[in-house]
C-alpha cells in the first residue's frame, strides 16, 4: 500500500497502465552545428503540426476552453527566448535533444521556484512540449498510442499526466488515476474531478512499486493505493465500490426533483462550475441551477485578455446548456496568487489581502466592461444572474453597478439585445460585507456567501499555510454569527442568500447551514445529489434551535 | 523645495550639517596578499574596540536596549562568511579596502533584495561596519567627530544615519533630520520620533541640493524641506514653529491631570511604547499609564532569544519608571513579516494571515513561558497587566492562560515572589475576536482594540500594499460596528476596553471612539497631551448619538 493526496473521491479497481515518462536522452558532440540547428527547426514544425491536430481533436470532443491549453504549447514553440537558448546550446556543440532537454529544465525549474501554484503547474506544459520535441528528434515511436486504446477499467499510473495525454484517453475506460507529481489544482486532478474518476496525486514511488498489469485499488477518499491486494481485500473494496454505485443509483431519484426539509422548507441546490462543459455534469447530477460559474479559465493561460465575442460564446454555451435554469456567473476573480501576465500585477507581500477580484476590475474598467457586455449579450439565452466577488464597501458595489449601466447603454446604442431582468448579486466573503449586509442588501437581488474566504479573513488565517490551517474551522462561532447576520439582514429586505463555499458540499455542515436560514446551497456537481438527500433528512426548526443555542452558549 | 516621507512631526529650522557618506575607495593590486590579510585582521580588531567603546557610551546614555544594535555590529565583524569573502578577494590580489567594500556591497544588496522591511533596514548595519573598516584601513580622520560638537539648531542631512552616528550626537542640538534613504521604521525615523525631532526620510537629491551651512526648514507634517527660504517664508515658518511651541507649553497643563469629557465621562489616556526608555517620554507627556508596551525589541537583532533575567530587567525598568501607574505589557508579537532568525519561521505566502503572535507563542511554549515568568517576576515592581496579541478563539486564550498558570506554579516552587493581582487582557484585532467578544470577556479583565490589524482583516486589505491602501478606512461602518460590539459585550461583563491602534492618537477620530464607549485611549507619547485636550472638548452623549445614527443609516 502506498499513499498520496486524494483529489477526486471514489473507489477505483482495475489493471495498471503505466505511462512511462522516462526516455534516455543521449548527449553527443556535434561538429556541424548549422545542420543540427536545422534539425531542431524541423522538429519544431513537426511538433506544431502534431499539437494542432490534437487541438482540433480536443475542440471537437472537449470544447474550445479545454483545447486552449494547446495554444499555450504552441506559444512555447514560438517563444524566441526558448528557441534562442536551444540554438545557443547547439552552437556550443551539443546535440539538439540534449539542448532542448537542458533548456526545458531551466524554464521548468524557474517556474517551479515561483510562489504561485498556478505557475508551478505550468512547468508541466514545458515538460510536455520538450518531451514531444525530443521524441520527434530521436525518432521514437509515438508513446501516446497506448493511451488511445485503453482496456476497460484501466488504472493510469504516471509521473504526471499532460493535457496531450489526457485529451487522447477514452475517459470512460479509466477506473482511476495515480500520479507521482501534482497537487489539488494539477491538470490530472481537474480532469479526474470533472469526469468523476477516483484520483490520487503526489504518490511517491508509484512508478517503482506498480508494474504494468498489476491489479490496483485506488481509494480516492483515503488517498491510498493498494497493489495486488489479497482476495479478501479485493472483495471488500469491490463490495464498497458496488455499494457506492448502488448509492449513486439510489441518489438518482433526486435528479429531477426539488427538495424540502422534513418540515417543508424548500432549499435550492445549485452547482459550482469552473468550465462550460461542467454544466452538463451539473445537470446530470440534478443541479437546479449554477450557483457559481467561475470565469477565470477564460483569462488564464494566454498572453492577452479574451475578446467580448470569445467570452460571449462561453457564457452563451453555459446558459444554453442549463436550459433556462438560473446561472450565476461571477465576474473575474483573479489577482495576487492567481497571476495573469498581461495584467502586470505586481508581487504582493500578502496577495490574499491584495489587489484582486472586484478591486482589480474597478482598476481595469475596460477589461471589466468587456466582460459585462459579453454577459449582457449572453443574457437572452437563459436566466443569467451576475455576481461581483470580494465586495467590501457599498461604494465598490455602486461603482461596479455604474459600469454595468455604462455597458448596457453602450449595447443599446449599438442596437444589441440583452435581458432587462438580470439579477445582480454579490459574494459575501469579507467580514466587512457580512457586517454591513443590511446596507448592501438594498443594492442587490441576492447574496452568495463565499465561506472559504470568509473563514480565512474572519479568523485572519491563510488556510493554505499549514502552520495555521488548524485554525480553519467553518463552525467557529464568529463565522456562524456572520452567516446568521447576513441571512437575517437579507431576509429583512426580501433577498435570498446562497452559500457557494466548500462547506455547502459537506453533508455534515449542510444541516447547520439550513439552521442558519440559508435559501440555496451551491455544491460541487458530484455532491449535488447527496446534498439534496441530506436536505430531505433534515428538520429545519430543530436545526435552527440547535444553532441558536450553540451561538449563544459557546 | 524638495520632498520626502514625513516620519516625525513638527517644524524644524536651522543650519544644515552635511554628514558625508562618500569616501573614495582606491583599488590597487597587491602582491603580498598575506600582509594585506594581516592588515585586514588588524582593522577588524581596531573596529571592534571602537564599537565596544561606543556601545559603553550608548549604554550609559541610552540604556542597554539601544546599545544592543552594536552587538549586531560586533557580530558582523565575527561573521566567518563575511571575513572569508574579504580574505578571498584579497587573495585574488586586490587591496583590503576594496575587498571590504565589495563584500559589504554583496551582503547589502542581498539584504535589500529581501521582502522584509526589517531585513532591508539591516543593510545599514553592514554599511556602518564596512565604512568603519575602510576608514581604519585608509587611516582617514574620524568622520564622526563633527557629530560630537553640533551647534544649537542643526539640521542633519545625510544619505542615511547609522546607529554609531546618532549615538554620538547631542540630540538636544538637532532641529531636524533629512535623509535620502530610509522608511517609517528606519533607525533615523525611530530616533526622531523618540526625541520628538522633526524628520523627513526618502528625500531624493537632498545631498546634491543642500550645502553645509544652508538655512533649512524641515516641515515634518507635509514632508517638505525648504532650502535657503526667502525672508517671508522663514518668518512664516518661525511663527508656526513658535505657535507650536506655545501650544505645546499650553498642553502642559494636562500633564498631571486626569481628563473627562464635557459631560463628565472619565477617559483614561495611556501611551504606546516600544522601548523601556520611552516610558520617560510617556510620563513627561502626561500618560496615565502604558496602554501597550511592545516586547519585540528584546527578541530582535540577535542570534538567540533573551534570557528570563534579561527580560525581567527590561520589564522591571518600565514598571519602576511608571511609578505604580498601570503598565500593559503585550507578550511577543512576531512572525511572518517580522522575522526572527532563531525561530526559523518559514517564508509565508501571506504572512499577515500566518504563524504569528500568540499562534507562534503557543507553538514555542518554552519561549513563551520564559517571557511569562520574567513578567511575573517583574510584577512586584508596579501595576503590571499582561496582554495576549492576535487571539482568534476562546481555545487559544485558555491555552495561553494555562501556560501562565504553569509559569506561576514553577515560580512558586522556586520560592520566587510575584503579584497575585495581575490583570489579564487580550488584543481585539481579528474580526473573530470582536465577534465573540461576549464569550472572550468571561475569560479576561480587559480588552484593547488593535485597530490597525482589525481594519486590515475586516476589510481584507494589507494597508502596506499601495494598490489597496485606499480601502483602509478607520471609519468604515463595518469596523465601527465591530468596535461598538466589543465595547458593549465588555461592559455587559463589567470589563474595560481600550484602543491602542494608531487612530487613538488621531484627534479627528478620538470623539468617535468616545462615542463608541471606549474607556481608555493609548496614544503615541507625543500625542498624549493633545488627546487629553480633545477629550475635554468632546461631549460624550452628543458623539454617542452621532455614531449610533451613522451606524444605522450609512
Amino acid at each position: 500500500m502506498i499513499t498520496g493526496i486524494p483529489v477526486s473521491e471514489g473507489i477505483g479497481i482495475g489493471k495498471a497502465v503505466i505511462v512511462k515518462k522516462e526516455y534516455s536522452i543521449k548527449r553527443y558532440s556535434v561538429d556541424n552545428t548549422e545542420t543540427e540547428i536545422e534539425r531542431f527547426i524541423e522538429a519544431i514544425d513537426k511538433a506544431k503540426k502534431e499539437i494542432s491536430d490534437i487541438k482540433k481533436h480536443a475542440e471537437q470532443n472537449l470544447g474550445s476552453d479545454k483545447a486552449m491549453i494547446f495554444d499555450a504549447h504552441l506559444l512555447i514553440l514560438d517563444d524566441p527566448e526558448f528557441v534562442k537558448m536551444v540554438k545557443e546550446k547547439i552552437q556550443q556543440g551539443t546535440n539538439a535533444e540534449w539542448a532542448v532537454d537542458e533548456s526545458a529544465k531551466f524554464y521548468e525549474s524557474l517556474l517551479l521556484s515561483l510562489d504561485d501554484e498556478y505557475m508551478r503547474e505550468r512547468a508541466s506544459d514545458i515538460k510536455d512540449v520538450s518531451k514531444r520535441l525530443i521524441r520527434i528528434l530521436s525518432d521514437e515511436s509515438h508513446s501516446e498510442a497506448g493511451l488511445k486504446n485503453l482496456a476497460e477499467g484501466s488504472i493510469i499510473v504516471a509521473e504526471d499526466l499532460t493535457p496531450s495525454e489526457t485529451a487522447q484517453m477514452d475517459k470512460t475506460r479509466v477506473a482511476g488515476f495515480v500520479t507521482q507529481q501534482g497537487g489539488k489544482t494539477s491538470h490530472t486532478a481537474i480532469i479526474a474531478r470533472t469526469y468523476e474518476i477516483p484520483a490520487i496525486v503526489g504518490v511517491k514511488g508509484a512508478l517503482e512499486k506498480i508494474k504494468d498489469g498489476d491489479v490496483v485499488i485506488v481509494d480516492g477518499y483515503q488517498g491510498t493505493v493498494l497493489i495486488n491486494p489479497d482476495k479478501q481485500t479485493l472483495e471488500e473494496y469491490e463490495k464498497r465500490m458496488n455499494e457506492e454505485k448502488k448509492k449513486k443509483e439510489e441518489l438518482k431519484r433526486f435528479v429531477a426533483t426539488e427538495v424540502k426539509t422534513k418540515d417543508g422548507k424548500r432549499i435550492k441546490v445549485y452547482a459550482n462550475i469552473a468550465l462550460p462543459d461542467e454544466a452538463e455534469i451539473a445537470i446530470k447530477n440534478g443541479a437546479e441551477g449554477i450557483g457559481l460559474f467561475r470565469t477565470e479559465f477564460l483569462f488564464m493561460n494566454r498572453s492577452s485578455p479574451p475578446s467580448e465575442d470569445e467570452q460571449f460564446a462561453a457564457y452563451k454555451a453555459v446558459l444554453e446548456k442549463m436550459e433556462g435554469k438560473p446561472v450565476i456567473i461571477r465576474t473575474l476573480d483573479v489577482g495576487g496568487d492567481k497571476n495573469i501576465p498581461y495584467l502586470n500585477i505586481e508581487n504582493e507581500l500578502n496577495p490574499f489581502l491584495g489587489y484582486r477580484a472586484i478591486r482589480l476590475c474597478l482598476g481595469h474598467r475596460e477589461l471589466f466592461k468587456t466582460q459585462l457586455k459579453a454577459l449582457l449579450r449572453a443574457s437572452v439565452y437563459g436566466d443569467l444572474k451576475i455576481m461581483f466577488p470580494m465586495i467590501t464597501t457599498a461604494g465598490e458595489l455602486k461603482e461596479a453597478k455604474s459600469i454595468l449601466q455604462e455597458a448596457k447603454e453602450e449595447l443599446k446604442k449599438q442596437g444589441i439585445e440583452f435581458s432587462e431582468k438580470i439579477e445582480i448579486g454579490i459574494m459575501i466573503e469579507t467580514p466587512a460585507a457580512a457586517l454591513v449586509s443590511d446596507i448592501l442588501a438594498d443594492e442587490v437581488d441576492f447574496f452568495s456567501i463565499g465561506t472559504n474566504d470568509l473563514i480565512q479573513y474572519t479568523l485572519a488565517i491563510d488556510r493554505t499555510n499549514e502552520k495555521v490551517s488548524y485554525l480553519y474551522d467553518p463552525l467557529n462561532p464568529a463565522v456562524l454569527r456572520l452567516i446568521k447576520m447576513t441571512v437575517e439582514n437579507a431576509h429583512k429586505k426580501g433577498k435570498e442568500v446562497g452559500v457557494c463555499g466548500e462547506i455547502a458540499s459537506d453533508e455534515k455542515i449542510v444541516p447547520i447551514l439550513i439552521g442558519l436560514g440559508v435559501d440555496e446551497l451551491s455544491a460541487n456537481p458530484a455532491k449535488v445529489l447527496s446534498v439534496k438527500k441530506k436536505i430531505t433528512e433534515t428538520d429545519y426548526s430543530t436545526e435552527k434551535n440547535k444553532v441558536n443555542e450553540y451561538l449563544q452558549i459557546s
